[in-house]
């Protein structure tokens, strides 16, 4: 990122119309978005997208989740025939939404306005073995970032990362533990589970994904992308290659969850510059998603204590950053109102009591 | 409101595509809209319109701010001129922005773009005698009432409060003060200026405004029109009339910061049922803006740190407010969902592991 663009957005807000930082935390989201484009003031996002990444999981089998697998490709039905809630919060925002199968378990074929792009039907038990191999891992990032380059392409300035997979915050789960050595038991939560009867079984899942991970690290399967293969999903690969497309092309990206909050963590462990292109949108309700914050350098910008995931906290917090950029953009400068106001153009007479 | 379309939402909640309570605070505010219009699902809010209710303050004698009055009539001039930050963030958000005069310290005439509903030019000092008479205040009220009305009849269906007036966070802690019994000491704050230093004296003002106010309460000037009158200003009293015409049209009108929330306070002394229709837009930085969420029963969609005044933090809670009456028109429900994925339509199925 730009660090003279932040610098240079930062004065700019001393010398709008407002007493200083009277905008808070736009202020600073703001100057993050001078310096993820490059420019003061920053461009607008005007057309934001979603990407849903869906996927199955093997851990499944261990029994973390109250929801048969089969929820998956239906949630991807939903989304695709616009029912679902990311659906509805898109529209409101004015998001367009492209949901990507990189990994659904499913017998038919790929529903009309689902994007196929499946490297294989759900990934291997976590718990047991390595999820995906590292070339695996490699087509799903590739895949995520080609979905996003090709939205980019098309006029997108705003990436959203959303997901739809039963059993992916088990594999979120072992991510955040995996990357920031945190405990299994503070990190994994009860998910989209309706209640907590299954976390204690969830930890111990986790506990033994991490240990086999281990034997496999002391192996030779060392680094971020071998830790994304052993114990993340098809849907996180793939959210990392939106992540990389959008640092890529310096537009931000906002991060969702605690699925989408630990494919974050695997990007960032794989490219640590991408963090200033990151912005966190909802606080995850999951243990391991709310430390998430204090890693990306800030709190996310909304809690409405949503769990459900699909980018939909995510989203809302679209209208936010672009609020962010249009007062940089849009606002009048003080010496402009003191002028207006027979003061002589001098900011000073206004701050100085 | 409606208990009965309360309920209603509530068990369409349950219903929809989702973990039951997953989008967390979006379903509960889903519920309030609909206990606001009477329907379920509630009306998905189009045209919003924040109305910038401005206007002086004869306690600025007093030295409470840092900033001389003129600057009130050259923020007017700005919003009506679209380069202040609630005409960016209301261009984000789609808001139309109505800037009412209601008593500006102004010698010319009202710029264009500036609607023009001055009662007085500027209120009386408060700390000495009461800011408004019981019919001034009155003429104030229906002045906000009437600009909403007219707003209503042209198609809003959302209002947002917002205000300009260089001194006004004095008043407002005056009426938090007598309106919940507080200690001046805890609900005054540093308002628009650079730091702590007039803080102290603040408290000092709001102190003596309300040992006067009680005075004059001893001697008959008793009831919410009364202290609203005695130690509110212009802009507090319009804004106590949007708010009830917004109620009494089945409208959700959006709460900003501190002023704002202390003409909601006045609004609920005069007519306790118009809490329903009020939204907590964005967390008052104002120590008596803070304990507003717990008077209005919810805490602020937002916490961004601003304290700007404007609207510009309740625009922000525009998309929110949106989002959670389109999840309810929108979504389809589980049922649907299991019956796509061939689980004979049944939500046990989903919920029973």
């Amino acid at each position: 990122v730009d660090g003279a663009a932040h610098e240079r957005a930062l004065e700019r807000h001393a010398g709008l119309a407002k007493p200083p930082g009277s905008l808070g935390r736009l202020e600073d989201l703001g100057a993050r978005l001078a310096a993820i484009s490059g420019h003061c003031p920053p461009p607008v996002p005007s057309s934001p997208a979603v990407v849903v990444a869906a996927a199955d999981h093997g851990v499944h089998a261990q029994g973390v989740s109250d929801w048969p697998q089969e929820v998956t490709a239906a949630m991807v039905a939903t989304v695709a025939s616009g029912g679902a809630a990311v659906n509805a919060i898109a529209r409101t925002v004015g998001a367009r939404v492209v949901v990507v199968d990189v990994g659904t378990l499913r017998l038919g074929p790929v529903p009309d306005g689902v994007r196929d792009e499946r490297v294989r039907s759900a990934t291997r038990d976590l718990a047991v073995e390595p999820a995906m191999t590292v070339e695996e891992c490699r087509t799903a990032i590739g895949a995520g970032a080609r979905v996003a380059a090709e939205l980019i392409e098309g006029g997108t300035d705003l990436l959203v990362t959303g997901e739809v997979g039963i059993g992916n915050t088990t594999a979120s789960a072992a991510l955040f533990a995996a990357f920031t050595g945190a405990d299994p038991a503070d990190v994994t939560g009860k998910g989209a589970n309706l209640d907590h009867g299954r976390t204690p079984h969830k930890v111990e899942v986790v506990r033994a994904a991490l240990a086999r991970h281990a034997a496999d690290a002391a192996a030779g399967a060392r680094g971020p992308l071998a830790t994304l293969a052993s114990l993340g999903g098809l849907e996180h690969a793939a959210l990392v290659g939106v992540m990389l497309a959008g640092a890529a092309a310096r537009i931000p990206v906002v991060v969702d969850g605690v699925v989408t909050g630990s494919a974050a963590l695997a990007a960032v462990a794989l490219c640590p510059d991408l963090a200033g292109y990151l912005v966190a949108g909802h606080t995850s309700a999951e243990p391991g998603g709310r430390t998430l914050p204090d890693r990306l350098g800030e709190p996310a910008l909304l809690d409405l204590r949503m769990r459900l995931g699909e980018g939909t906290g995510a989203l809302l917090a679209v209208p936010l950053v672009q609020a962010a950029a249009r007062v940089l953009a849009d606002m009048a400068t003080l010496a402009d109102v003191t002028k207006d106001a027979g003061q002589g153009g001098s900011p000073k007479v206004f701050g100085g009591g």
